[in-house]
């Protein structure tokens, strides 16, 4: 059978891959490696480059070859690869070239502002610049809203988290918000009566390092595959065929590097696992952002605050670091399992975590349907902090509106996925659970065989051959339920 | 005035710096950081934007603009920029895609088994591939030479040394041949004499590169524009706003890693200092190999085995790696001037160096003219380094005619800007010297602005605005004159 029009397209998506191979290590250079002088040219380069990938994303030969191959006798792998060149083709034709060049200059202005904006507490100086952005994100909601028919929300969480709509959202985080608020004041409630010893730093960054490689090779990181370096801000990136990950070190603290580390390292295996056969197709892509966060959640929070985990991890840490008292298992587990509410997303822990992003989720999406502008934004943001975690952020910009960098970088639709990826990996588990009784036994032996191959066969493997909410029924029998989100809280932190 | 095809072409050449950027940035990354499994992906992604670059070089509308341009009110400086664009054309024409394709391929299966050949002393298994790339660089050089007009190997050689011609190569070399192998017979009499301390090892890798990092800041890199790494074969990469070196480390002996810092730093800081308003333009890129070895020697060799300079290194050493009796000044110098006819080009002295260099030019040569066979190599290469070395290296090939890999991977006419270097930087430093009559104080003062002044102004500054025989005499008076060598291992070896 001959499929022309589809091998044309497949060679074309080979070709992007191995352009964009050169991007990913540039950009993963230019946080972990690039000295000051190297920027310029650098964005320079990269910025090169991503016109050219572009203009490769939209030439005008695309739509006919994606209509003709939709005709011919292609497998059932084959068309879903199709469908997911049509969704690229979509979105990368989706916005005029005057739209994408005005977003990246103003959110690199609002985000470069920023740097210095929020340490200095400069509200009144980055709302001129943030409301432009906000402006320029409904007109960017607006043009994905005609390309693919969706609501102005949903057509851009649809690009992070494609299927996912705000009612879905608005379900499941309905319900989260029906019961965190007084789970967390029990858990804080039940973890006032225990002792918890604190580690004596400082910690050494080499001996950290050497920490962080040895419990990468615990979760099962390929480093033939991969690589372990440092950079201002974590992040997992690279290729699949190489995977870079990054950490950074604090010599007063151990856990967040090391944790840091064992959560990108679930990143990193999705990104190793995907479909080889695959690679450098649409079909071999990681399925969404909510998809890849329920991989690092798995490996950071389901498996590596598990209390029989910390067994695996206390002789490590004591090799590494020397041996106290805080790093007995049970007392590590207690670690790695305190609950505080406080005013910073990326330091939260697992239970007061979704609070963190149910808010901004609600911000974000009346800013993009103009039910607020950005001067509500404060006001808003201290009710609901006051709301969700009693914590008062009044006049605190710093730590409080003005604290994550993703709308001044223009994403928004993007905070939901790290809550969707929290409840999917819930969910994993849970189903883990069900066809392997003996799982908190076998993390105890060191034995995690059972979670890595239930991950790669359901999830990895998968690369994003379905859409989610049949990958997520084919995986766990049923689509996105939050009740395993909870019942793991209760389990883990009222039991 | 205007000028509208110069424009255009200036516009096309800045686009491809910026796409070669991400090219380089990737093979530092290849040789310094790339795990195994990422080679493949890795592979394919250079070859795609090696094709790329080509193809933006060869495009049908450079002939008509470069014509056009030529018709232009264009300044010195565009005039000789637009020369160089020409020669970047030449060159990126004159090779039949065919041939680029049956090269890249020879040589890298040639490159491949060398790998394993040579340990094997395999000549037998090496020699069929190598006829294979003597075959297509024959055939490279006939196109080269159709397309400049020059004789076959003056063609090969103009890649890396433009302007430099095999007639004057025999002036320069013929006249080195002449009193060499008696002035290597002199020395090592003379050192017979001498005791040198060996330095007691080991050495650690961790303080081996913090007195590397404190080399590359005595001769001035700017470590803002550029790093150290690691790599199997030390090299200088990079782009010139952030350039790459690497080094090796012996635990046994830190000397080899020293002195190669020293010198690679040579070559970084002649691409730190091209000329920054013309960056991206061919008039911006170094002269030629023969120069750009010029600068890592005159680092290496004129100043970093200069006596006065060892005042310099010495506490450096003790600092990194504690206090020996072998690390007195006068014996780092001893153990940095020695002399010692032996197998192996890259770990030969000052001295003995460009005897390894004439017989591999010799052989080289009559090979692209058709005078011998690759079956003629290994019983020349015995003769040679017999009567220039006084080395006996029959039956053993990997020591031998195994040992480089330049011509498995195709490069004919490279192996003279070694020597030409050491030629060149010889030259140098004996202008600084009639300008600066004080320069010995100045080293061991550590006061090296003369020599970095100079070498900035004269060479570094200059990037390609002159042909090389025109910069040699702009910047010492006269052009190519072996007798400035001669001169320097007199005074330094035999005084
Ligand atoms: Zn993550
Ligand atoms: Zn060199």
């Amino acid at each position: 059978m001959s499929t022309p029009a589809y091998n044309d397209l497949y060679q074309r998506h080979q070709r992007l891959h191995r352009l964009a191979h050169l991007q990913s290590m540039a950009q993963w250079d230019q946080s972990a490696n690039m000295p000051s002088k190297g920027n310029e040219a650098r964005s320079l380069a990269l910025a090169e480059m991503g016109g050219m990938l572009h203009q490769l994303a939209t030439e005008p030969q695309l739509k006919g070859l994606l209509d003709a191959a939709a005709g011919e006798p292609l497998t059932a792998d084959q068309r879903a690869n199709l469908r997911e060149m049509r969704r690229v083709w979509m979105s990368s034709n989706a916005l005029p070239q005057s739209l994408v060049e005005a977003k990246s200059l103003a959110n690199s202005r609002c985000e470069h502002a920023w740097r210095t904006q929020r340490p200095a507490n400069d509200w009144a100086g980055y709302l001129p610049l943030l409301r432009e952005c906000v402006r320029l994100a409904r007109e960017e909601a607006r043009c994905l809203s005609e390309s693919s028919g969706l609501g102005l929300y949903d057509a851009l969480m649809d690009q992070y988290e494609p299927g996912m709509r705000a009612a879905e959202v608005d379900r499941v985080f309905g319900d989260l918000r029906s019961w965190l608020p007084q789970l967390i004041k029990d858990v804080q409630a039940k973890q006032a009566q225990e002792t918890t010893l604190r580690p004596q730093g400082p910690f050494a960054k080499e001996a950290q390092r050497a920490l962080g490689l040895a419990a990468m090779q615990l979760v099962g990181f390929d480093f033939e595959a991969g690589r372990l370096d440092e950079s201002a801000h974590p992040f997992c990136g690279g290729v699949p065929e190489d995977v870079r990950i990054t950490t950074r070190y604090r010599e007063d603290d151990f856990l967040p590097s090391l944790m840091g580390v064992i959560h990108e390292t679930g990143h990193a295996r999705y990104e190793q696992n995907l479909p080889r056969e695959w690679l450098g197709q649409p079909l071999a892509n990681a399925r969404s952002m909510g998809l890849h966060e329920s991989q690092s959640l798995s490996f950071e929070m389901q498996l590596g605050s598990h209390p029989a985990f910390a067994q695996l991890l206390s002789p490590l840490v004591t090799k590494h670091l020397g041996a106290q008292a805080a790093f007995e298992p049970a007392n590590l587990n207690r670690l790695l399992t305190r609950v505080h509410p406080a005013f910073i997303r990326v330091d939260a822990d697992e239970v007061t975590y979704p609070a963190h992003v149910i808010l901004r989720y609600e911000i974000e999406r009346a800013l993009i349907e103009g039910q607020i502008e950005c001067e509500d934004i404060p006001a808003l943001w201290d009710a609901k902090m006051m709301e969700l975690l009693g914590v008062d952020t009044r006049g605190n910009y710093k730590d409080g509106c003005m604290q994550d960098v993703h709308w001044g970088c223009g994403l928004f639709g993007y905070f939901p996925c790290y809550t969707l990826g929290a409840m999917y990996a819930a969910q994993w588990f849970a189903a883990i659970r069900r066809s392997r009784p003996t799982l908190d036994a076998d993390i105890a032996a060191g034995n995690l065989a059972p979670v890595f191959d239930w991950l790669r066969s359901n999830i990895w493997l998968q690369g994003s051959r379905l859409e989610t909410p049949d990958l997520v029924k084919a995986a766990s029998g049923e689509t996105l339920n939050p009740a395993h989100f909870k019942a793991h809280l209760q389990a883990r932190y009222l039991a």
